[in-house]
């Protein structure tokens, strides 16, 4: 039995659309109704695992849950032991510096050393400002960042933008990009090894 | 001005209801339309701040709110700098070690040494099995922790248990508690020390 770990949110619809296309059909996860966090297909090969966004690494690199969904975001912020297979394309948002609009700031680098930074991303924003070679303070929050430069709490944050519609709302601009984000398809690698062709095929047909 | 970090959830009703005895009225945070995240009192002397029960410790640690309204279990997970203020009795739960029901063990003692507990409260979870000299391989798991036995990535959680209706729907069992949880007044120190009679004003009358 294939258990495939989908993340809860705005990745699931896209998420079910491709595994139908590799033959596993889940769409009873999208019924509002459904209540139930372990699905079956309605072939009955493959169970669905309905979790929050960073938990699917976790089920995946524990190896609960063979393949997986996620966000490139996620990956890069929890560095979870599982492998990158296909980048599904869907999803499409970048994690981004952003700051208040009358703040003048028009790029990270500008920003004034040993300033406070405010994300959920506090492992990415570590690293992009260790590269940069300018020590910030970072705040980690959980929800609502844009908050952070409103309240004073931080004068920069760095957070997932899709739209900008948030940041416009706020009052914020993004300055700098730290990188780009997808939907990722993921493994469990030691079940990715012992695979007799099953996951494979599944693999192959979410690639194309 | 005053800013007061009240938690979204389970908790904002009741936290409403006490500040309103003190002489803030918050209710507007009440209403289902609303969508602002930073709300001024009726009498215009104070500003609630909407955030997630886990930011509620960060804003008040760094003084951009005053005072703040979280649950124990929060604070006991991240050790903010925040001063405790005031017990106000609701939001009453307990953190617990829970198993499947058909486990078979009685005691938290009794798991097998280095088993794997899933937690949304690693640090409570890791506290209370060090105290307990049982060295266990701990999961953080950011939602829905009660999937972890039943998905096999865990043999026993530590969770937040209200009514005990949650892990009865899934199988499982509360075998010990690690201790109980009431919302908390919490308070930053320096303004505390600085506070001129308006903050002592309201802790008092919460108090009562």
């Amino acid at each position: 039995m294939i258990t495939v770990a989908l993340a809860k949110g705005a990745l699931l619809k896209d998420s079910v659309t491709r595994f139908a296309k590799a033959g596993l059909d889940f769409s009873a996860v999208l019924d509002p109704d459904n209540r139930q966090l372990m699905v079956p297909s309605s072939c009955g090969r493959a169970n669905a695992l309905l979790v929050r966004n960073g938990d699917v690494p976790v089920y995946v690199a524990y190896g609960q849950a063979q393949l997986g969904v996620v966000g490139y975001d996620v990956l890069r912020e929890q560095q979870m032991p599982v492998a990158q297979l296909v980048d599904l394309g869907f999803g499409g948002c970048r994690m981004a510096v952003a700051v208040k609009e009358t703040s003048g700031y028009l790029r990270a680098a500008e920003l004034p050393p040993h300033c406070r930074v405010a994300s959920k991303f506090t492992n990415c924003a570590r690293q992009f400002f260790d590269e940069l070679d300018l020590p910030v303070d970072l705040v980690h929050l959980t929800g609502s960042v844009e908050l952070g430069p409103i309240t004073g709490i931080a004068e920069a944050i760095v957070d997932l933008v899709a739209t900008g519609r948030t940041l416009k709302d706020n009052g914020l601009i993004a300055i700098e990009d730290l990188f780009q984000s997808t939907a990722r398809l993921v493994g469990h690698p030691l079940s990715l090894r012992l695979d007799r062709g099953n996951l494979q095929e599944i693999i192959e047909a979410m690639r194309s």
